[in-house]
């Protein structure tokens, strides 16, 4: 040990969000600052304005500590070779964006990228609910789905770097339009945008009371409809059964791929608590091979949104 | 190195043939014999039948020779207690069976259990197509569907030592009874039972014609269905088509859980050639996330069904 203090840079690019932070070798978030994914028109813009927040967050942590390197959380990213591919939720819709370069041209210090999934999984098995955990699921509820797999206390990039992409599980080829561009992605119906389109769909085609009729119907949110299902909205609470029963079906089938000890739900869906986690729960158990049942754990990621995905972040640059 | 030979017994435990077979350490199948699984109406009586049987071949082999053990492949079977569980193919129903420990009590030596997908996962990856591959998940279609997962190299067993069930991923939670007791299994569709019920209700509920007509409905095997199809039949080629889009489209969902360098399809239908492949590629690669597409070999086995799963088994004896 020398007496240098060491941090690492952790960035998670999210579809609507993406935050930077620089995390101590413990954990602590140390300083961060965020920017609007959608804010920038090229990939370029992107990285140039991540980079000066970068720098910012360097001076502002001064000379006496070190940066060992800058962790990025990303839609599509592949460990591998450091790059972006066809990403549904992000604006770039190039073909594998050299990412990680790009962050190491502008910044000089070693880069590491990961899907941003498996970076929260990361994250949670260090810092969260998954410690000492060998074998589990994290899935991302989030604008889209994600989904970062450990086994045996590692993360699995499989042949290609891609590995854990479950939120493009098709549970209907003939359902509805994802943002990747097929039908009947779980993402289409179980993400933040799948239950809004839900709600969205009720409202035009049924003559159901609700309170989300006083919304415009095309800005309905996942938290418009939190919101009703708390003031007791019925529409709103049968949405949440419906997407919870869904998402509980296909954990199970998830389950049966890594018998995990526990599949851990992170990301804004998840935390409407009980209005969808029971029927999730429900689901899931009801539909579990009988040689699974009561054997894997449904869990709720302990640590908040933002910090989950960036500490994941730093950590593969630790690792690294 | 010593002078003395050694070999390893492997069993494979099928829905319909249990082969227990001696192999020599570069994977020679030294002798070989068979029960029908279904002609004991205990556990007790197959298990003595067939330890009598493995015994004739030790005698048979001879005492230049030393067995090293016996692996068994089953399905359901749990690698971590030696047992095996609710196994819908299997006429025992019992939970837990101690397979392991019984085949320990009469024949003396270290005995070694996992699912017998696992082993031929095992089997392939020593003898077969996928030497040297490091991650690929092997589909067995049998009169039920197995699957066995090999990551980083190595076998998947999951936390509770039951990993790799694929067979039983529910793709219509409204879909027909599976053998498990549950709705809409893959196996229920596609394995050699699935598309013989595929085949009797087509003959029952539409007026096609086809030679199938000529077979007493409920005698309709996957065989028969083959051969009707290599006669030109219509209806039985259709019947391949439906099954092998419904397999393809699983096989898509799979990889995006380990991003595999190879999906390998083993067993009695996997041998109908173009007949169902053309279609399970088809399927397989139309539904493919675009990260995915073109990246994910479909292969066929390389070894013949029995000594796939006999051989896997029996490297399970030998990496004790």
């Amino acid at each position: 040990m020398t007496g240098i203090k060491q941090y690492a840079l952790g960035l998670d690019i999210g579809g609507t969000n993406s935050v930077i932070g620089a995390v101590d070798k413990i954990g602590n978030l140390i300083s961060y600052d965020s920017v609007k994914t959608r804010a920038f028109a090229t990939v370029d813009e992107f990285v140039d304005t991540v980079s000066s927040k970068a720098k910012a967050l360097m001076s502002e942590i001064g000379d006496g500590w070190e940066c060992v390197g800058l962790g990025v959380g990303a839609p599509n990213a592949n460990y591998y070779t450091g790059t972006i591919g066809f990403a549904p939720n992000l604006p770039w819709k190039g073909i594998d964006i050299p990412l990680g370069k790009m962050f190491e041209e502008r910044l000089g210090i070693p880069v590491i990228l990961t899907n941003d999934a498996n970076a929260a999984a990361v994250g949670e098995t260090i810092y969260g609910c998954a410690k000492g955990m060998k074998n589990f699921i994290m899935i991302t509820l989030g604008t889209g789905i994600g989904s970062g797999i450990i086994i045996d206390g590692k993360l699995l990039h499989g042949t290609h770097g891609v590995a854990g992409e479950l939120g493009h599980v098709v549970i209907n080829p003939n359902g509805r339009l994802c943002a990747c561009g097929r039908k009947g992605c779980l993402e289409a119906y179980c993400s933040a945008t799948g239950i809004a389109n839900t709600a969205k769909e009720r409202v035009k085609n049924t003559d159901e009371p609700s309170l989300l009729r006083n919304i415009k119907v095309d800005e309905i949110t996942s938290k418009d409809i939190y919101e009703a299902a708390v003031k007791g909205d019925a529409m709103a609470i049968d949405i949440f059964r419906e997407t919870g029963t869904i998402l509980g079906r296909a954990l199970a089938n998830f389950a049966l791929f890594s018998d995990p000890e526990a599949i851990i739900l992170f990301g804004g869906l998840a935390k409407s608590g009980d209005f969808i986690m029971k029927y999730t729960q429900q689901a899931m158990e009801s539909t579990m091979l009988e040689l699974y049942k009561g054997n894997i754990k449904l869990m709720l990621s302990s640590l908040s949104d933002s910090n989950a995905a960036v500490l994941g972040a730093s950590a593969m640059a630790w690792n690294n």
